[in-house]
């Protein structure tokens, strides 16, 4: 399938080059791909932001059968893509094919399930109105009747993850709730795969299309320059910011934003290591098949999932749960991650682990490629863990650090010490949960995700699910990026009174 | 009743002036009063703050049922008060006693309403859990068991207000809706009351002793050091900041909180001019009646409610409406405002729109002591209102700005050069009203709370209020300060897995 390389603006094509240009790259190859993609202007941009508030004085009118209808057709038109789209994502990405078509699937159910909550629910944002009748009897003053119900905020400015390049990202979650919600996006696509980015940005072009939407309902912008993100948080227009990546790009937009002269909610996930805790009984009669659920659970994507597991709590002397973790990832077989800075990164932290004193290497997996990660289990004790900072942060990729505790206490020291997580795991049998209800209470309000006797990958999209967690795993704990009240992330409330 | 001037903090009365005192000030009088009430240090509000962190490690563990216990014993204790209470708010503040006590009944409502709230779902804040079943025969992976509820966010800061010494200050909408959300509450108390926040605070202290509440659960410092507030909300335990106030005031407080590692919501408001839009049949039909109940609401509390009508869009040729409120206008007595600053600054702001040349002053109220404010009321053409920045600024006090519009094309012109705004009412008749859908469209975007045929002033407290509208009149939209969903405002969601 060819590529243009070009942005999508208001239903045009645009760019040729003249703000520069940048390549997608093959991880599997290590090779940059030919496909040129050209670097969006400012005047594009702003075009693009105009034509965004444009449409949302059209878009905020439509019905939520309409905008049901939309989301549907954005659907079909990904389907329709049929296995070009797989193997462009694959040379881009490197992901395996079959997750690839998982990833899709559970992209296209997102979508249809935004389109389900608004076609139950015509009248409010999953029935939240709510309705207090008029009293005009009442004394001193006639009560009177109000109404609360919501508004979508307006354009909002979408970027999307590396590490799930259709469920978060140009047609992922927060693009398919803000749509939903009856705001106009705009994605900045990830300079990691920008023909995926090309291609959804086309399915979205049929829909919009077929279903007779303003043509600035949504856009898609390529750019490689730091500048044009900047350019598009900073817009008046823009009214809410979605974003998946680094801690580091994250700060620098929020920089940007709090300098705006109206403050707008900034939705941004960043990291989380995921911390495992391993009950004591519950470790020595299940030591295998933990270390086994532990590893598996790590090594998915190759660690780059974002609620891989990183930190693992285990009782001290769990000397079978460790030796078949090492078993595990001795046998592991090494692959790419889904950029060469992503792999340096690793491998940067990596070496910096082997280098502490206080931490042993309990096994890592083969390196088939200089350019591949392979994976890397740590272990220390409780007490290095809590005066080692460096060890707190996460590894972005297939590695983890077992801290070994000797008491609940110690335990509790190491939870209260944990930064903000989108999810952690308490895995026990009945009496160990038992006991470990001051565990439980403390952990609580260190994610966004509490989880018994489950590993943490695997994110449910359904009404209950939430994801995000404390700061630094999201930078606003108030809301979910995934699930159907994602879309309350881009709406407000408003009362009618008569 | 006698006043320490001091501060409480995890129980403890602190504070002999060695950080420097102030005095309130008597608006009546126009004269200092003779109570010293002493600036608290930064060593004590330290200790308030690890005072706060500390309690929230229990209350937030309390049952809804004993949180409504404990709020409900907070507005006994205020009503124990008795009329000590209201003479000292009275001095304080001139504002009439009849009033003060509404205000009184409605803050301790307010306080029984969340009471009433955790009492009828006691699971989840409002019932709002949601359950999503486990299904383990789904393919290919099985369904977990997913549980949606809500965390309180840890200890919060609280800026009262002027204008409301009750509803929206001390023990005021945030503080009520703090404590029910399970967060201990630090209240920086404003300086134009603080009697009144003294005698408050033992309203509360008399509750946490009683309901064996931990002492940390609540604090109010009294300081005129704007330093105090600044460390307050850059503390990292702090995890949410309410303020009512200024804007000036309010982008200072965020340009701190922008500069903490951590993003907390900052849930300000600000200002409004609450726009009263008359439609044509309206504005000819009920000429008189119309321009009395502006007036009305207008002067009410002197123009000092946050809800209070300040632009009035009339028809061109309107003459009967503009005679019937320069009559209301010119009969009105002057009164003092809160603060001598408060005075100040509406006089200069009358002084400046009495010297444009596009502006004419429709009439004004008697001026009884030089100290006071008395009612004005300019008018002037859509064109002009257009074309001068000036008079979109809010004049807070007993000041409004009649706009004439020609058509209907150029009201559209008005409203959609608005700023955001707490309320906007829409006058009409049912044809008028009918009519005019696109500019109601257009309206709702523009506030928090859209009201048709009545006046903004006086805030409904029920589960559909909304008390909050687009920037500037707040600076969080997604929230609001009034009503049981308040609570939301300092909760957060977790998801439970199993």
């Amino acid at each position: 399938m060819t590529l243009t390389g070009q942005s999508l603006v208001a239903g045009q094509w645009l760019g040729q080059g003249e703000h520069g240009e940048f390549h997608a790259f093959s991880p599997a190859q290590n090779t940059p791909l030919a496909t040129r993609f050209f670097n969006i202007g400012a005047v594009e941009l702003t075009a693009a932001v105009n034509a965004a508030q444009d449409a949302f004085l059209e878009y905020r009118k439509t019905t939520y059968a309409q905008r049901a209808d939309f989301l549907d057709c954005i659907a079909t038109h990904i389907l329709a893509l049929g296995d070009n789209l797989l193997e462009q994502t694959q040379l881009e990405t490197n992901l395996p094919f079959a997750r690839l078509q998982g990833e899709r699937m559970r992209t296209v159910n997102q979508l249809k399930a935004f389109a389900n909550a608004l076609r139950e629910n015509p009248e409010s944002p999953l029935g939240l109105k709510l309705v207090d009748e008029a009293d005009p009897t009442r004394a001193p003053m006639a009560k009177p009747h109000t109404e609360l119900n919501y508004l979508p905020l307006g354009p909002v400015a979408v970027f999307g993850a590396s590490n799930f390049p259709y469920a978060f990202s140009t047609l992922g979650g927060d693009t398919a709730a803000a749509l939903a919600a009856g705001c106009p996006v705009i994605v900045k696509n990830h300079t990691a795969h920008p023909g995926t980015g090309e291609l959804m940005a086309r399915a979205v072009l049929a829909a919009i299309k077929e279903c007779a939407m303003p043509l600035g309902v949504f856009a898609m912008v390529q750019s490689k320059a730091y500048d044009i993100s900047h350019q598009l948080v900073a817009a008046p227009q823009i009214k809410a910011v979605g974003f998946t990546g680094s801690f580091n790009v994250a700060s620098m937009l929020q920089d940007t934003i709090a300098k705006r002269e109206e403050p707008i909610p900034f939705y941004g996930e960043l990291g989380s290591i995921n911390p495992q805790i391993i009950l004591p009984n519950k470790a020595s009669k299940e030591a295998k098949g933990i270390a086994q659920s532990l590893c598996q659970s790590m090594l998915m994507g190759n660690g780059q999932f974002c609620t891989s597991p990183g930190l693992w709590l285990v009782p001290t002397g769990c000397d079978e749960l460790e030796t078949e973790v090492a078993d595990n990832i001795c046998r592991s077989v090494s692959d790419t991650l889904l950029t060469p800075g992503i792999v340096n990164t690793f491998k940067h932290q990596i070496n910096q682990r082997v280098e502490l004193a206080d931490v042993s290497l309990l096994g890592k997996g083969m390196l088939e490629q200089d350019f591949h990660a392979n994976a890397h289990v740590f272990a220390c004790s409780a007490d290095s863990y809590l005066t080692t900072p460096q060890l707190h942060e996460e590894v972005f990729g297939p590695a983890a650090l077992i801290v070994r505790y000797d008491s609940e206490q110690q335990l509790m020291m190491v939870i209260n010490q944990l930064e903000g997580q989108l999810t952690a795991s308490i895995h026990g049998t009945d009496n160990d949960l038992t006991q470990a209800e001051p565990i439980i209470e403390a952990l609580q309000y260190k994610v966004g995700r509490l989880i018994k006797n489950q590993m943490p990958t695997g994110v449910e999209v359904c009404g209950s699910m939430n994801h995000g967690g404390p700061f630094p795993s999201s930078t606003d704990i108030r809301s979910t990026s995934v699930g159907t009240n994602a879309m309350l992330r881009f709406m407000r409330p408003i009362c009618y009174q008569a």
